[in-house]
């Protein structure tokens, strides 16, 4: 808890929450009933105050690197933390994005006549009251609070405290423009508090204001999310995918997916964290594969198999099958095959993304029909689980529930429909 | 707790709980890449042992009754647990409507290629492993076991321990079907004690080997398992249906819509609870409403403007605006207009069905854009609000959720989806 942050009165915590509850609901029906041009001006408009105020802004950030320097933040952390002119501009690009967007709302989605004359539609609504719980990174509260507002959803955001003033700073942006628009304030609010309580009381659903809550963030926040919540969670656990190379793959196109996959960018859930290669490949492709993959960086850990290919890689333990590196760091198995290679997925996978290499039509087609991972991919790097690159644009995260919401999240998962049917008179016999 | 079931020894009820969903889970699995016609074909070859055991069934249904009856079951009670031949075929024939549903798995719904060239589907998978807790109705046993086979799901059935006999009875069918099929016997499976501690467990998911909890029954049973679960839960609190006759509505289509929704069915939840009319139009077509209301058996409550108008109309509560009957009776409010019709609906409603009747498509337009149910309808009843009348075949029930599922659920509301994406060896910049 950041020492710094205006602390709320415990005996008026659950109250607090409770109005920001129903000022959420209250907003919501008012946003689900405004016009797309209105929540799209309000984004642009915030990407404008956020620039203007760039200033205000980095000064709220040297206030919590200040507090996390003392608190000897870790370096990654302090990344994650970190503002800087090109950061705000790149906040502000990604408000006008996602105002960009088509509208999500409104779209008649299905229309079918029943034999009595019943006309039904299926038509996109928001989906009411949003509860984003995400770590200490900044720019979320800006994507999370424009995701939302462009979905017509009331958010309630509760951040890490370590970016307490910076959120609070991004915050004051988007109530602005808010409140320039004539939309209520109360559609995008930040809990005013780093109580920690104040999650619990979220989790639990402000008595019915919180119709889903979407958790940001490492696995023990989306545990105890998943533990604790009263009402529907989209979120994600882990990404440990998978890269399977077949034997029917392409040298080239093998070793530069596998790398493309890994080394990318190791920290995001999308990065590759196994390799499978076949045995009937193996002697040919994994050597330069690991060399590839050396050249950039990255650790190897091996099983038996793979070790007596590749020189001095280390060995692979149990644990490494099972382990999310995000990090430089790849584990090898060598496989006897297609099935052998479906059987380790669905047993070590979490469900996220994975992908086969392979100019064989029909080992593609297996792989991609019997997995039931959320998304899974035929000659492509994992690194494409991301909603800007499904066409999306922005993403809140990937779910890899298997309820409402499944792989990237973005504007259009963010949104529940209604049926609205028209007659003439009918009656049901 | 019916006290001739088999109970379960105490210390083994967690074992046999978990065991229940790891083979269900197993079961799912094979159930994902079974082929339709093996599907199908064990809900007709189910229908087919149904009637062939049908002496079988009602002997089992007579110990149900006898027990019931020595605890004197209520009167609509024992007739939901009571079973004869009619009602027997009339479970096999829904059996064989299952099964002739289109198959809702496999279907690509989306399909995109991107600037890059990858080619992205969303393709229809089953969820995985459903369970559904629902009160002593035997005939849900088959239908919600038909729903979640047809859809590729397993499911734990945990019925009321009421209809114990009954639905044994009834499961041996499918679960003979299943096996003369080659499909795992595990793919519909009863808890096998009616110790209502297994409910909870099954509620908490089974350690991940339940994906999405759905009660069929009661408030209080909804409440309890939306209050407990700690997996997805798709399920309906109330019903609280509107029928608005605004003042541009035609008498006679206005009685009729009227009548239908509040009296064709007065125990489903798709039937009108309250009527709002225009003051404009009320005098005039409120006296024939209330006539027809009362020759079909209906009682009223009216709020003072509509007393004025009816004879002898019993005077409306507070509560009776937010009470579900389910019974032949009909809370009537005069109100001032359209807003005033609309605001009533948000502040009384449950989010389920409502329906304008009126000649006025600027008014009904209004109505279905603004309002927020799962349903909302124009000039036609609410008992409409129904999976077959809206084309989907049977359903499991209506959902009041925003997540996932709303409005009627049927075997496409019972499925997830993943992305395939197929590639040329692209790699992310």
């Amino acid at each position: 808890m950041n020492a710094s942050a205006t602390p709320v009165p415990a005996e008026s915590l659950e109250a607090t929450m409770l109005r920001l509850g129903r000022q959420a609901r209250a907003a919501s029906a008012v946003l689900a009933l405004a016009s797309e041009q209105s929540r799209t001006r309000v984004l642009v408009d915030a990407a404008r105050r956020l620039r203007a105020r760039a200033t205000d802004i980095l000064a709220a950030n040297a206030r919590d690197l200040e507090a996390a320097d003392q608190r000897g933040i870790s370096g990654a952390m302090r990344d994650r933390l970190l503002l800087d002119e090109a950061r705000i501009e790149g906040i502000a690009l990604a408000l006008e994005q996602i105002a960009a967007l088509p509208d999500p709302l409104g779209r008649v989605t299905e229309e079918w006549t029943r034999p009595n004359g019943l006309v039904i539609q299926r038509v996109r609504v928001p989906l009411g009251v949003i509860g984003i719980i995400y770590e200490s990174r900044p720019n979320v509260t800006a994507d999370a609070g424009a995701l939302c507002l462009k979905s017509g959803n009331a958010v309630i955001l509760r951040g890490g405290s370590e970016s307490w003033h910076s959120s609070r700073a991004i915050h004051a942006c988007l109530v602005a423009a808010l409140e320039h628009a004539g939309l209520p304030a109360e559609s995008i609010q930040m809990v005013p508090t780093t109580d920690r309580s104040a999650v619990g009381q979220l989790l639990a659903g402000l008595e019915g204001c919180v119709d889903v809550i979407v958790p940001r963030g490492g696995k023990s926040l989306i545990a105890r999310v998943q533990q604790d919540a009263r009402v529907p969670v989209i979120g994600h656990l882990e990404g440990l995918c998978h890269v399977y190379v077949h034997a029917g793959a392409d040298a080239d196109m093998a070793r530069d997916v596998v790398l493309n996959s890994k080394m990318r960018r190791t920290g995001i859930c999308g990065a590759a964290e196994t390799l499978l290669i076949d045995s009937a490949c193996a002697p040919a492709l994994l050597p330069p594969i690991a060399a590839a993959l050396r050249a950039a960086g990255c650790a190897l850990r091996g099983d038996e198999a793979a070790c007596a290919l590749v020189a001095d890689m280390a060995p692979a333990s149990a644990a490494d099958w099972r382990t999310e590196y995000l990090d430089a760091i790849l584990a090898v198995r060598v496989v006897d095959g297609l099935d052998a290679a479906i059987a380790h997925i669905r047993e070590y996978g979490s469900g996220h993304t994975e992908s086969i290499v392979t100019g064989d039509g029909a080992a593609a087609e297996r792989f991609l029909g019997e997995l039931d991972s959320a998304i899974l991919l035929h000659n492509a790097s994992t690194q494409f689980a991301d909603g800007g690159e499904f066409g999306m644009g922005a993403e809140i995260g990937i779910a890899t529930g298997r309820i409402h919401a499944r792989g990237p999240v973005g504007v259009e998962q963010l949104t529940s429909f209604k049926y609205v049917v028209r007659g003439a008179g009918q009656t049901r016999p």
